[in-house]
Order: C-alpha cells, then structure tokens, then sequence
C-alpha cells in the first residue's frame, strides 16, 4: 500500500489477509473476544437503520450439540450434491496438487467436522417491520442482505484482527425447520447466513485476486483508469505476486 | 475494547467508527487512495471464487457528468416518494431538533447534491457465470449479494481509514436502462448496488446501535449470554454512552 499512515495501512492489510478459513484448531474462542467480532458486527451499516440483525451463537450446550449435527448432516448432503453436480473431482480435480482438489479436500473437511467447529453463528434477519410502518413498505430482500452481509464481513474483519478466522456459508436449508424448533427460532426470522469461527488449522491469506485493472472501469464499462494498479506484494490469479505496483499481463494472471 | 494488541483495536476502531456519510466536502480523491479503497474492495469474500463484481467509478467526464445527472434525478424521486409515502415530516420529524428530522435533512441534501458527490461507484455483478459451469447450477441473486455487499462494506472500512467516509444505496431503478446506454453496461451486468464516497463535511462515528444483549443470543432465541456487554464508550440508541462495560437497563436504549 502506498503509505500514509500506519492504522490506514494496518486496516488494509487486515483487509487483504482475511481469507475464508475453514480448517480450525480445536481451541475455544475466549467470551471476550467473541465479544468483540460481535460488536464490530453491530457496527456494519443497516438500510433505514432498522437494526434487524441477529446472531445466535452456537455453543456447547445439549441444545447447541443438537443444532450442531443438524446443520453437519445438512451441510455434508449440500457439498456431496455440489462435488456431483459439478463433477468436482475431474478435469484439474482429479489432480491432487491442483487447486481444485486443494480446495474440494478443504471443503470435505469443513463438512466432515462442521459439528466441532469452535464457533457457529447464524446471522438472522428479523422480517417485519418493528415498530410496524404506518404506510406498508415492503421489505425486500436485497434490503436485508445490505445487513447481513456487511454485518458478516465485519465479523470476519474483527476476527482476522484477532487471530481468527472464518467464512460465510449458507447450506443450512434442508435443516432450516429442524433449527428453528430446536432453537426457537420464530417463522418471521430468516436464518439467512452462517459464519464458521476459530483459530485457523493452516496461515492465513494474502487473498488471491483477478488484477485490478480486470475489475474496475472508469466512467465506461471496460474501461480501465490508469490508476487501477495491484499494489506491490498482491497475489494475482495463478499465483503471479505483483512486484512493482504494474499489473502483469494477462499471460501471468489466468 | 478489551485491550490484546495495537492492529486489533485499531481495526476495531475504523469499524465502530464507519457510519453513513452523506454530506461531502468539494475535494476530490486522490487516485492512489482510490486505488487502495477499490483494492479493499476486491478483497471480499466471493462465493464459489467467480470474482464476478465489478466496480464503474464515475469520474468527471462528460459522459460521467451525464450518469451523475441520471442517478441524481433518480434519487430525488426516490427519496421524494419514500418521504411521502412514510409522511417522513409528520410525527417526530416536524420536530426540527428530532433524530429523524435531522436525518431527513441530511438525505435530502444528499439527493440535491448527489451529482457533485466527489466519488459515485457502481458496484455491479456478471450475472453470469464465466466460464459457464457444464453442469448448469442456477445462480441465486442471494449468491451475488454475498459478493457485493462484502465489497462494499470493505470498500467503506477502507474509505474510513483514509480519512474519507460513503454511504451504500440503492435508489437508481428509475435511471437504470438509461445508466446502461450511458455506461456501456451490458444487460447481463446487474448494478446491484451504489457507495458514495467524498471527505466528510461532518465529523465520523461513533455508530449508534442497540445493546449487544437485544441482538446477541447464545443456543437459544433471545437468550443473551452473559458475555454480551458493549465496550465502553460505545454509544447505544437514544445516544447512551455506556461507562463500564456494563448494559444498561432497557429504560436507557429506547
């Protein structure tokens, strides 16, 4: 980063460094800590401030264990359909050093032992309006992801500062009934992401990135700025670290 | 904020301190903080790794002046009829001093001014799936807001750090088709979301929000656990400070 000052450059390089972790060390998260990932996810930005976001922390408790292995069971038939569906393991998937199959092992593993994963937070999204409006909006969707999202990224921003780490995933679906009995969720409650914690099995990013120049446009569609430049030490698509602050070319970053 | 190490609590600051800035002051962003801000950006979470976002920044050409002139009109109507419709000025807004008036004077300032915001970017999304996946999966809308929101708060956080502050918004159904023709946008190409950025004519944070222990459960629906306390200094709705880690009695937060 071009340097300015040192909380700027330490917030981008918290930034640049979270990455979804989702092989975990068995430790416990501290309440403290919790605390605070949980703070800084009531801090995200809300639409028309409504402040409907939840979180129900999955603990150990009987209840926690329970809501726990439905949510494994649940998350173990979602990859089983996608690895088939996509037929994950062939093409460069059926070659173990590839990236695919690094990632598709992660992924097993994530599902394999989601039951003791030190930390499982579902993000809820209350669906009425509360106090009710005196002239019936409708409440959309996209209005509750403009919570919830930036509400689980400020989660994992807090956690990666300290220490953690984690990733957002939503293959709750075919356990949502089952959840929301054994943990009273009401109907009008959305269960609408869940973020995995815990301190990380393996190291932590940097995230790997198409080049700036592929993904921002100025004033056009297309048309990149002269200024959309990776700065030194981003790793690109393909692994290609940039050197200099100048974008590679597109033979490096495929 | 309990205190483990200099990064953390600084990345814990920039995140209680990132509110909704919607009144800007003339200058421009320099390039290069531009360039890290977008870099911020592209650094979110992206389900399934498509990096489908993209960012159009709308600069001071002509054709930029003339989408800036677009959304601007978009905007008022969409406030103009959202005020109407929520009698915005009735109740506790015809009180001048109110929250609500006040910040009802700030949207509208935001709408009047909206084209001589220093920095409007369109955060949009390929809509489709590039390369195309051989076995056709549906692509969900919800799948893209897990991109596009996470940039977007990231792109915000960063703007903070920097020194400069944005709101995210979404008001430009009305101009869209026209937006497109302007911009070169394709129709694939959704413009999911807007983040306005400038320096702040006003003063940052902190974020006001209800008491952790409303929002915070542990195993079980609205069942706080008794690690949910907000750090001193935080600021709780009806503008509460707390003091000493302790949450107030509800009398205090409404």
């Amino acid at each position: 980063m071009t340097s300015r000052h040192a909380a700027a450059d330490q917030l981008l390089d918290v930034i640049a460094t979270t990455r979804s972790i989702r092989r975990y060390r068995a430790d416990d998260i501290p309440d403290a800590d919790l605390a605070d990932m949980l703070f800084a996810a009531t801090r995200a930005p809300n639409p028309g401030n409504r402040q409907a976001t939840r979180f129900v922390v999955l603990g150990r408790s009987a209840s926690a264990r329970r809501a726990r292995r439905l949510l494994g069971d649940a998350y173990r038939s979602a990859w089983a359909r996608k690895a088939d569906g996509e037929q994950w393991w062939a093409g460069s998937g059926s070659d173990p050093t590839s990236r695919k199959a690094r990632a598709g092992r992660a992924m097993q593993h994530f599902v394999e032992s989601f039951e003791t994963i030190p930390v499982i937070v579902l993000v809820c999204a209350l669906m009425r309006l509360d106090p009710p409006p005196k002239h019936s909006l409708q409440m959309t969707p996209v209005f509750e992801w403009g919570s919830v999202f930036p509400a689980c990224q400020n989660l994992l921003l807090a956690a990666r500062a300290l220490g953690y780490g984690g990733t957002i995933s939503g293959w709750h679906e075919s356990a949502e009934t089952q959840l929301r009995e054994e943990l009273s969720i009401p109907d009008d409650v959305a269960i609408s992401a869940i973020v995995t914690l815990g301190r990380p099995a393996g190291s932590h990013g940097p995230v790997r990135r198409r080049p700036l120049d592929e993904v921002v446009f100025l004033d056009r569609w297309d048309e990149p700025p002269s200024w959309a430049l990776d700065p030194p030490g981003s790793l690109l698509r393909g692994g290609t670290m940039v050197t200099d602050g100048a974008a590679p070319g597109p033979e490096h970053t495929r």
